[in-house]
Formats: structure tokens, C-alpha cells, sequence
């Protein structure tokens, strides 16, 4: 194998595929980054074996050579020096050539690595899938439904299936769901899709949050397919698969109340700071939990007392309050994660009495959903 | 106590001497932040019993009045909270009331905070220091002469002597020397001072690492007071107090090697990537280092060998190599810190054989000298 490639295209890559190599795999071969060079460009590939990434650097792009490929083959290379070596090398193009025994040289100026390379072939082979059923969401989509719900999953291993978020398409209807039994984030949205089926599946929420990482902010198509086990989500020069959770995630639909007591109308972001305000005394309590309570003429307090530390209680004017007084204790964190989730300036809150879960939507949106347990405090 | 004062001067204010305090002091009442309002303005003060910082925020600057003292008086505040609580305060006043048993009301618009303090008068007091023998230092030549000495102090406290800076003044003259025993970096300048004493006193890298973090980027003169165990930095509304550190500095001067058998003078930046990049496989080592070859026609050769990840070489043309040829093995990592350390684009490095400390210098400035010990390698 022998190729000279731009060095910025080949850091991108890098780095792109660098976001699935784990550095404390059982399997030694996956530290390293496999690059296998053809006639139509470079592809790198990096795995640990739950998240996949390819990634292709074609020869050509938009009539600008970007690769000159001078002899095909494939490598294995150590994933923590080569990302390290192709950022700090001096010069803006890199030769690199595999010799003898998996011996590899990386050229720039006058700078060369030599690297002890692995055997190509021993590199775990990708999961084999088949496109049939492909459906296809722009990226910017994508991307605002991953961060509108990934927050809210478990961390927790007790209850594997609550670390991933439940992707449900029903024809052209996609909702995604994820809680950890304390919140819930429901994100739905309509999608253009040519396929009848409809899945029901658990992808993981660390292999989420590394996809939308990668993806540029674009418009442009993500092609997705699903399979029994994996998920592939296909954009330019760009393949990225991972595993689905096993087992059946709980039906979450009974959770949202329909009816409700008390309604709030506010300003998002002056709800989120006066709850960010009070939860800073509250945070060395052991759940940082702040309290709500109704006033008159539209007023609500936030508030929160800790007892060695001291007290806080701010007034907000709101929109609108309707139905009955309240005064509930919620976790601040899990309302302001909500908050930070939901678009638009102006949120309602619906409760349905102190003791029960309660609703946070982006008014005239019912797009996006925040469901909060509120906490005991007596 | 009760004032009314700007948020931003405050946050600043309080933002300098949080750099004093600790939350793993002994003393408990340095967790906090003290804060005395007389006629003339607001007084922070926060201490580690080591260092300790006093910030003064006038009432009236440049016409303009920062702070409305309606009652003077003093509290001790949790620093942890306080700092977090003003920095998110709701508007750009601030209004801050001591009542009863020290609890203490910060209100900015509808947010009312209340902290339990502690009484001032429980607050250590700071060491009284008799201003006869000042010396004044342009601010940005302060934190030049920190910066270039202070990342060579020891970070073990085998030879504590070691973890601070030697401050010698002989007159007019000020030298500055850090050393770790493995390398020593040197920096002197001439001070305008009117006094005749001359000190040699020792005063702890970390406490010169914050002073240098707090001082502005200007012109202006910082007054210096060395008393037997203690010195204060002050500089406009701020004073730093530092203790010493006890015992004899080594004295370092015939560490200096006065003549040299091998002499380059070349690029820092290019001498510094080169090193850096040739790192990059030593780190796996135990000692990152890298080796210097002198080769033919003013090139130098850097490389590093790690038989277990690969090898890196790298030529370099110098501007001049004068006299023996050479091989020398050095940490890479000091190197590294000395380049930076210095200023200028060129630099001469003067050898005495592979086996003695080696000096880096800015080619035409004296000023400044990094002294290193290579490494054995055999």
C-alpha cells in the first residue's frame, strides 16, 4: 500500500473514526485503525465492536485530487500515535507506505514515522447489511431529536434497556423515547419514508450521542436501515453502525397524564435561571431538589433551604397560571436538562398535583415532550 | 453591615481572591470569603493561611460610584457559594445586607439569597507588613520573570526548597532561578528601586503562579516588600501576600557551564515542532526522551526509537553548527519548556558533550538561560 493524501482530509477522517476506538477493548487489534486503499480513495475504520465507524476519503472531490493512490492495500495502525502523528506533522501532504512485515512510513517534509503495523485481514469484519428498507431524516433533524432525548437515558446499568432510547417508526411517524424512571424525553417528528414496515428498537445512547458528534450540521439526507441487531446510518463518505439493545423497552405511553390541575405558561429561560439561581445552595442536599409554589396575580417561587448553608427564593412573573395553588419539589437538574432541551421561547407546565409526574412542552409544539417526577420532601 | 454594589466588579473582585482560597484548609473560617465595607469602598479578603489576597473595590471610581455604603461592617461568606451566587445573579446590581447572627441577605431583582456567615472578627488576621523597603516592578516584566522561571520549580517534596523560586536582589539587579535538578531556568532584569538592601529569599511557585494569574496585562508598577518570612505584591486596589519558604537556596551558579565544545543556532519553532513531533513515540518510554545527531552541512537529526510502537526521525537545518560533532540524548519534555520559556525567534544551545548540562538562550539576549541534563541513554 502506498498513497499520498491531503493531511486536513486525512485528520478529519481520523478523527471521525477515532470517536469508536476505545482504548480499553479486550479485542487488541481494535486499538488500532484499519486504512485500506483502492483505486476510488482511502477508507478508515474504526470499532469497538458496539459502535463501528467508516469513513471514506474518495481520490477525487469536486475535481481536486485529494488522494493519489500509488499502490492499493490495507493496514492496521496504532489508533492513539497515528491520530497524534497526522495532527503534528509539518507539512500540508503525507505519504504513506506499508514495507515488509506490516512496517508502515509516514512521510511529510522531512519528518518520518515508522510504525509497527497489524495484518489488515485480522481486522474484525463489519457488520454485513442489507438495504432494503431505508428510510432517510436531514441531518439538522436528526441531530435536534438525538439531543432532545439522549440526556434523559439511565446511566444506571441495573436496567440495561433504560441506557438506550426507544426509536419507534409507525409508516411515516418516528418517535423517540428515552428515560431513566425519574424523566422522560418523548421527540417525535414525520419522515419521509418509501418503506411499509414500521420498527420498534433500542439503540444505545453513547452510540447516539458519538453519531450526532460526527454529523456536520446539514441539511442533507441521513439514510438509515435497520436490522435485527444493528443500525446503520449512512451519510456522505460516512458509515455508522451500531448494535441495538436487547430486550423490550417498557411501554411509557400510560406514564403521560392526559389530564392536568395546574398550568403554567413562562418564559423558558427566565424559569431556567431562577431554578439554576435556587439550586445552588440546594446542590450539596443529596438530590438538588428545588421547590415550586403558586402565588397570586400570576406570581410563582422558586425556592430551596439548606439548613447549614442557608435559603434562596426568587419571584417569576408568568404568562398565565390556571387551575389550582401547588407547591411541588422537583430535582433542578432534571427540569433544567428539559428546559435546555425543548426549542422556543415560551414553555408550559402542566401538574397534576404534587405527588404526580408533570408535563414541560414548547407552547403550540406537541412535537416534544418533558415528563418530570416531582420528589417527596416530607 | 448594607451596600449596594455593581455585580461586575464584584464578581471580579470576588473571582481574585477565590484564588487564596482552599476547601481543604484546617482552619475552617477559610473556607470563606471576608468582606469589610467602610466609607471608602469593599474589602475581599480570602487566605490559605500561605497565600492571601486582599481586593478593594473603591466606592467611587473615575466619578462613577461602584458601591453605596448605607451601613459599614464586616461578614465571613462560604467563598464556594458566594462566588457561585454572584457570578448568576439576575441583574447588575447587587444589594448585600448583614442581619442578625451573621445571616446575610443578597438580593439582585426578585432573587433573594440568605447565607449564614461567620463573624469577621474570627477571620485571621493578615500579616502586618512595614512598607520601608519597596521595590517596583512594570507589571508585565513581573509576570515575564514568573512565567519564564516558575514551570522548572520541583513539584516533589523531597527537597521543598526546591518548589520555590530564588528571588535575588543585589541593588539594581533581580535574578530570578528555578531548578528541579534536572534542568534550571534563569532570568534577570535591572528594577528601578531606591533602595540599597538586597535580599535572597525564596518564595513558593505556586503562590508566583497565582500572583501571575491575577495581575493585568499592563505597564503599570507593582510594588514589592520582602519582609523576613513574608512578601506582598501590590498592585492597583490588591495585595498578595506570600510566605516564604524557609532554608538555603542552593547556590547554583557552578552549575553554569562557562564553555562549550558543540554550538547550534537555529529556529525555535521549528526545533520545538520537531522535538514535539519526535515525542509523540517516546512517551510510552519512560523518560519521553529524544536523541540530537549532529549531521553534515548544518543538519542536526532529532529521533526516538520505541521498539515496541515504531521509530521517528526528523532533519532539521540549523543557521550554524560551530564546533565537535555530537549525539545527546534529553527529556523532550524539558526542551519543550524551555523553548516556550524563551522569547526571540532564534535560539542558541551550547553543548559540552553528551554527558553535561546543555544552555538554551535567546540568540543576542542575556537575560534569560535554560540550563538542561541530558539523559544517559547506555
Amino acid at each position: 500500500m502506498k498513497f499520498i493524501i491531503q493531511r486536513d482530509k486525512l485528520v478529519q477522517s481520523v478523527q471521525d473514526v477515532m470517536k469508536a476506538v476505545s482504548s480499553r477493548t479486550t479485542i487488541p487489534i481494535l486499538t488500532g485503525i484499519k486504512i485500506v486503499a483502492n483505486t476510488e480513495g482511502v477508507t478508515l475504520t474504526g470499532s469497538d465492536s458496539d459502535i463501528s465507524i467508516e469513513s471514506f476519503i474518495p481520490s477525487e472531490e469536486n475535481g481536486n485530487e485529494i488522494v493519489e493512490i500509488q499502490q492499493t492495500g490495507s493496514i492496521v495502525l496504532q489508533a492513539r500515535f497515528f491520530s497524534e502523528i497526522v495532527k503534528k506533522l509539518p507539512m500540508d501532504i503525507v505519504e504513506i507506505e506499508v514495507g515488509n512485515h506490516q512496517s508502515t512510513v509516514i512521510r511529510s517534509g522531512k519528518a518520518e514515522f515508522n510504525l509497527i503495523g497489524l495484518d489488515a485481514e485480522e481486522y474484525p469484519h463489519l457488520p454485513q447489511i442489507e438495504e432494503n428498507n431505508v428510510f432517510k431524516i436531514p441531518t439538522d433533524l436528526l441531530k435536534a431529536m438525538i439531543r432532545q432525548t439522549v440526556f434523559a437515558v439511565s446511566t444506571s446499568e441495573t436496567r440495561p434497556i433504560l441506557t438506550g432510547v426507544n426509536w419507534k417508526l409507525d409508516n411515516d411517524d418516528l418517535v423517540c423515547i428515552a428515560t431513566d424512571s425519574h424523566r422522560l424525553a418523548l421527540r417525535k417528528a414525520k419522515i419521509n419514508t418509501e418503506i411499509q414496515s414500521s420498527y420498534n428498537v433500542v439503540i444505545p445512547g453513547k452510540s447516539l450521542s458519538e453519531l450526532s458528534k460526527i454529523l456536520d450540521d446539514t441539511s442533507d439526507l441521513v439514510e438509515i436501515v435497520i436490522t435485527e441487531n444493528q443500525v446503520l446510518f449512512k451519510a456522505e463518505n460516512l458509515l455508522f453502525f451500531s448494535r441495538l439493545l436487547d430486550g423490550n423497552y417498557p411501554d411509557t405511553s400510560r406514564l403521560i397524564p392526559s389530564e392536568s390541575k395546574t398550568n403554567l405558561t413562562i418564559n423558558s429561560k427566565e424559569f431556567l435561571q431562577a431554578i439554576d439561581r435556587a439550586s445552588l445552595l440546594a446542590k450539596e442536599a443529596r438530590n438538588n431538589v428545588v421547590k415550586l409554589t403558586t402565588l397570586s396575580q400570576g406570581m410563582i417561587e422558586i425556592s430551596s433551604n439548606s439548613p447549614e448553608i442557608g435559603k434562596v427564593s426568587e419571584e417569576i412573573q408568568t404568562s398565565e397560571i390556571q387551575g389550582e395553588e401547588l407547591k411541588i419539589s422537583f430535582s433542578a437538574k432534571y427540569v433544567m436538562d428539559a428546559l435546555k432541551a425543548l426549542e422556543g421561547t415560551e414553555i408550559n407546565v402542566d401538574f397534576t398535583g404534587a405527588m404526580r409526574p408533570f408535563l414541560i412542552r414548547t407552547t403550540h409544539d406537541d412535537s416534544m415532550l418533558q415528563l418530570i417526577l416531582p420528589v417527596r420532601t416530607y
